[in-house]
């Protein structure tokens, strides 16, 4: 019975009918913002909004019947077990911001479709090339941090006032947006010197994000180049060599 | 007859006598939007502005007797088609979007100049392979909408009022044009914690943008690296192997 | 005697001469700007700029005696002759804006320095390849244009008044700058639909520019590789194609 | 005893040790910005502050004893010594800003963790090549600010008052932060074809940017192309070559 069921789970029939569902969710939840839909036809999208939630429940009940505690050690897996776990959280219906985060279940279509599955998978396995510069800009964003704080933080405490605060502000000015006419001009009215500290952290976090691109750029490149060229190269040269190899043997034989 | 009229169609002398009556039209449709000329030549403007559609229509009709029904297998006869069909859809010439909308046909110098033709095809061919990074910006606009409009909709009516006005407000913050001071800013002086949804939905969709644009880099590498390197390879190969094939043959043939 | 000033002209010593000319007189444009200096020290200021001026006079004659007409076959020639003919335009003295321009004498150092001069010679050669897609760029502009001054021009005359007006705000609108809290959010409040008209003029214009920065990255990456590897990679390819003919010659005749 | 002495700065657990004591400095420094923590533990934070100086100032003096004057010869001792050095500056601790510094002690984790040092060695190793493109954005810079400060310093003495203004203002522009609503179109009531100057002055410095970019990019791939490919091919190539030559060997000597 576990083999009847684990071939229905993994039928494409299946899949594609909880695709379909998670789809069905999306407008429900979507519908859910519309005060007039609301008022109209409210309980009814509540209820179908209720019978998802139910499907994904059997789903994940069956996959864990199925796949036992292997269920676990999927990645994918353990997020649609969160995501939909978040729903029966007790209290999860009394609170806006987790009814609001219901939303999030509309992200297992992801996991559901394999091609959506392969672009985040590539996000993903771009990450750690990348570790050394976020650790560098989460150092440049510390010290940014604590020298504005101690420096603006009295004069200026809507901006600058807390680490968090000053995090925040300089997160703002990375990507460039208000920093001048809204952050640096005001701040130099104050203190003349203040670009001193604000053109260079601009200039560093600018460079260290062009350096993150760049890395991504090559990464990918080579991962291109590897898959497809490399492959064809190699074939190529082992049938060379195993050729000369065997026309060295031909004459060596005859010589002897 | 038919012969002939395709002939004349196809001719450079004609296509170039298209592109410049485009121009004139496009020069034409500029200087309607200037009140003083229009008081003095308007009439003079509207005249030969009808005068080039005619010389439009009287071409698609002839290709249309050229070609019959494979003219619409074509997309940028379709394209052409369209453009200056909307100019005789009944009532076009009352309102006013309609009368701004037949600046497009200057669009049909796209189809009629070969150089800017194949631009505009590499953009096209660029899109499907950019077609799941899309649906995932799609789904995180959706699900960002979906929240905002439940969190920050009843209080920032303006910003966040219904899923359209957010899906609008969140390309905003994309583009990062007065995300901070415009907008989360003043939404953190209600939600202290609004930073903790709008901070990742920035670095989320930066961080797809820049894979869009990856993406689109290494295609036009290999592309470019295609067309011109690996031919030239293959020619080499093929000729190394033929001449290993024949001196083994030599050597084999001597042996028996 | 032309061969000697021609050996004097093209020598290291007195191209060095200039650049440290340029330099100077680049700081005595740098000082005009400040008041104090000019109100103390301000005719020696002019004395040594008109000294400057009367340099690079002498060096162009110098130049032109030796060169003859050939002198204007080069560009970088015809760039210093205008640059510096502009101080001589007569009245060109009494005009704030001509004065002001003198500044650009200082573009000479690029046509002085091999360096600055090859980097700009890199620019100037990646434009053409550029050309469809300025092309396109333009053609987007104005028909932008001209819907933008059609359908918003009468109610936002400070913006879209005119197909100039017009221009400098999808200019602006296509760098980002302010294009929602400044520009479209206000025009939505009159036309609501009008983010249907600026959100795909961003789309486009963006989607331009990231084609033009891939062209050029692969125009630049396969110079780079070209002018490196293909030419080992041939040397190769020729040896091997040599040394296997002449073993083939060789098995070839000792069968006969 | 120079030996151990040498041995026990060099070993492993020295340097986690020394990476330990800059993290909690980092976080000491960071607690001193929170008036609260200071208030009731500021004596026990700054004893900890002291007592972390101490750690690093005996850390330099053992690699002074062990490395001598050779010690000043590694760019990165030279860089701590520098840090640890402004903390002891007769004074250093009267003066605002000059304790706000001591939070860059912090950037003795890059110098102490071999792969952060990699990253930033990696983005200086990439500066030589662009100094080209980054001498012809500071002419660039110079050219804008005279000329802005002459044409728009007597109206616009806040933004184009000076020389330091100006390059401040045109660095504004240039990373393109409210440079229209902000800066251009006030200028434009007053100087109607300030356009002409600053639109030509952006479209010039993102294009120096975005060759900065390519540069950067096409560097970073040749690297990565080479360390691995290159060294792959010349081996097969080696080896084909060597067999090669041995084949041609066997037919002379077997001719002879």
């Amino acid at each position: 019975m576990q083999n009847q069921i684990r071939k229905f789970v993994e039928s494409t029939r299946f899949q594609n009918f909880i695709i379909a569902i998670i789809l069905m969710n999306a407008v429900l939840l979507g519908l859910e913002t519309y005060p007039q839909v609301m008022s109209r036809i409210g309980g009814l999208v509540q209820f179908l909004d209720l019978l998802c939630l139910g499907v994904f429940i059997v789903e994940i009940a069956l996959k864990l019947f199925v796949q036992r505690l292997s269920f676990f050690r999927n990645g994918w897996n353990l997020f649609d077990f969160t995501i939909v776990a978040l729903a029966l959280v007790p209290g999860g219906n009394q609170f806006k911001v987790l009814r609001a985060l219901r939303i999030l279940r509309v992200l297992r279509v992801i996991s559901a479709a394999p091609r959506l599955r392969r672009v985040v998978e590539g996000f993903i396995s771009a990450l750690p090339g990348m570790a050394s510069v976020f650790l560098l800009m989460a150092l440049i964003f510390y010290i940014g941090a604590v020298i504005a704080t101690r420096l603006f933080g009295g004069d200026f405490p809507e901006w600058f006032g807390t680490l968090g605060l000053s995090a925040y502000t300089l997160f703002q000015i990375m990507t460039l947006e208000s920093w001048s006419m809204g952050i640096v001009r005001p701040v130099m009215e104050t203190f003349p010197y203040a670009w001193v500290f604000f053109v260079p952290f601009i200039l560093l976090t600018t460079f260290a994000v062009v350096n993150l691109l760049v890395g991504l750029i090559v990464n990918s490149m080579q991962d291109a180049h590897h898959e497809e060229d490399v492959e064809r190269t190699d074939n190529y040269r082992d049938e060379v060599m195993s050729r000369l190899e065997s026309i060295e043997a031909l004459l060596k034989e005859r010589r002897s």
